[in-house]
């Protein structure tokens, strides 16, 4: 009856975290105008099978049904690129264009576990559609950097390393590698910085490429990484080109990215990849058998990851614990110091929370002393004492320790007053 | 590559439904002080089958991984108590008791489909964990009847039909039905309705009870039932008593119930239940093997069923509208008139979406009476035109068509102005 090994329990203190990083999600997507969209978290396994290709398709969980035995029903979603494009394909015409949608789904894969690596992970997707401007480009890593900003990260914390696809689809082509092997040679790219030199060299010879030519267009790609210099000066006009760093050791593992890539770490190098995306404008075409040609980019952001930083960071460690604190206390709680007033107190506590206010009390008699330990337990800001006064009841201020006592008729507005911003 | 049958994508407007149901369930729980937790989605597959029981083993999805096929890896939670109870199980020693506890996880059934019934559906999940008194009973009920009223659903719209699985417990024994074959007995009352007089009669006869006798307990059961007065008595206290109703066909499929059970159903009768729940009290010990012992009690809420209702019931409908509109609306929309403005745009589109307004603009020229149908059909409240006049710009407030020539540095305290709730 074990937690299976990869997935997480929520406890409620974890759930409040989940939900602190899913709500700055939604929030900065909705800042950027981007709109909410979802799938389901089963698929078809040839839409992963043939449209993410690299690892994934190795890493994927299937399902199948009990009354069913060895039926493959599906495969988790262990990405959202896919459906997105398959929803997108399906209604194209609905919508105007360019599409800027986001979701917040729970993705799975089956891999190892490691640090900021989990079976069930929840994953931040932003894409924009229908748009081949690289002003579309900037938008997108404006919305990420404002996203990791809105957690208390900061240009010391993090940084964007973005990349052209295409510049190494001309490199390669310029050297006669052929369009078949270009994912090969991408790959080759995608592991430079974890390979051996020696291993490097080895499987460029294949291509009839030098490591010598690898490096010294590391250095020097400029002039074929074109499309990146209008995406720097749209973040410059925002103030926000500070977080870029031009790095082309950056190609992504997945096949459908077509031009534009990106990925962002921390600064300290401790964690895997905060975020990456990129373009991805064949896809579209590729879904819908031509029907539907749209060019589209974007990103996933990983809450894994993501949480490890915060918990690194004081200043974002702060943050959340000030949201999760707010979110997650009770406005009222009421102490029954006499039981012969419960119906009257379960009475108004109905009007309470019909209000709005977050409102708890003993279900069962309880000694006073214990029921204020529970109200200061719940964070409570003000308790309603319902004893020997009625019909007058006790409020107390828990912060203050300001004590008034009115008619229990009087009690909403004088609550109103007390607590403002519930 | 098509969706897969009894799953759902959520293009935007039906995201925002979703979001609009989980967003009430989560405000009304808090309000009654519950706190939320979550759990992973895939789960061992034997802590369904020990402790689900009843249909849920035969509608089970599972899971496997490409890398390893044949390799069972668990199951799709078609429930959340099970995962609740091995949760608590194993830290109940560090939460204070009562537990008020709340999720809203997406569940699966391998189902055949049909009104109200899909193979993925999210469900309110809300428990109260250490408490025997009637009075948590009486809680839960009340929470449960003001989410559905947090929808604009009244007593005209939906009834709470509860029982007590205890009332059959002793029927039965006097009866001579042994312990073993109670639940095949409760099958055949949770039948009731939907069999034939001459299908239930002949399934009685296995257990030597005459239908005549279960009629006749069905009509005068009030000796049994004692566990509801108290019930009916709180809840009358909270002005809600008109909701409910004693039905003692009420019985509920799962296995482990123990006592108070409840469903709730729309008036009409059109639809499935909207939620079902009651006390466990013995399945935490059963889970902890004997290590933890405290009674439980709680419901699930799918939102298919509730999608309906609201879709059917022209104030709740209004209701859900109003909120989507509310929340899915742009603050701002940037028209930019001149291209020689953007990079100022840009800045400025930057520092409101830092104050946290919602903006979005054109990313490419486009004419200007293109960008106000674009302002138009993204709800916009404001625009803000950058143009000529720059560094002047023309405010204009969409619903009044009010215009206002500004200093671009004031503009923030402007919006504060116009859009005084963003």
């Amino acid at each position: 009856m074990q937690l299976l090994p990869g997935f997480r329990d929520f406890f409620p203190e974890d759930c409040a975290r989940k939900n602190y990083i899913l709500s700055c999600w939604r929030e900065v997507a909705r800042r950027y105008g981007f709109v909410e969209y979802d799938g389901p978290v089963v698929e078809s396994l040839p839409l992963y099978e043939k449209k993410s290709g690299g690892e994934l398709v190795g890493q994927m969980f299937t399902v199948g049904a009990t009354a069913e035995p060895g039926v493959l029903k599906g495969a988790l979603r262990p990405e959202m690129t896919p459906p997105l494009a398959r929803m997108v394909a399906a209604r194209a015409r609905d919508f105007r264009k360019p599409l800027k949608w986001f979701s917040v789904p729970n993705c799975f894969r089956h891999e190892r576990q490691g640090r900021g690596r989990l079976r069930e992970f929840y994953q931040l997707n932003c894409d924009i559609i229908g748009e081949l401007s690289p002003a579309a480009d900037a938008e997108l890593l404006a919305m990420v950097i404002d996203t990791l900003r809105s957690f208390g990260l900061g240009q010391e914390d993090f940084v964007v390393r973005v990349s052209d696809r295409n510049a190494w689809t001309q490199f390669a082509s310029a050297r006669g590698v052929s369009e078949e092997r270009l994912l090969d040679f991408l790959a080759v790219i995608d592991k430079l910085e974890r390979a051996t030199p020696q291993e490097t060299e080895s499987k460029l010879q294949d291509f009839g490429i030098s490591l010598e030519a690898v490096k010294a267009f590391l250095r020097d790609p400029a002039a074929e990484a074109t499309g990146l210099k209008a995406i720097s000066e749209d973040l410059t006009a925002r103030g926000l080109n500070g977080y870029l760093e031009l790095d082309l050791t950056i190609v992504r593992g997945l096949a459908y990215y077509t031009g534009f890539v990106f990925e962002i770490f921390d600064r300290k190098k401790k964690e895997r990849a905060l975020a990456g995306g990129g373009r991805y404008d064949k896809l579209l075409s590729l879904m819908s058998d031509g029907k539907v040609d749209l060019p589209a980019l974007g990103f996933g952001m990983g809450d894994v990851v993501l949480a490890n930083l915060i918990d690194d960071t004081a200043s974002a460690k702060t943050k959340m614990a000030e949201w999760i604190a707010k979110n997650h206390s009770a406005d009222v709680y009421a102490i029954i110091a006499n039981e012969d007033c419960r119906p009257q107190a379960l009475g108004i506590i109905q009007e309470l929370r019909q209000a709005g206010y977050r409102v708890d009390y003993p279900l069962t008699a309880a000694k006073i002393g214990k029921q204020f330990q529970n109200a200061e337990h719940l964070g409570a800001l003000v308790t309603v004492l319902f004893g020997e006064e009625w019909p007058q009841v006790k409020v107390k201020t828990l912060a203050s320790r300001q004590e008034l006592l009115i008619e229990h008729a009087k009690l909403a507005g004088t609550l109103r007053e007390l607590l403002p911003g519930s």
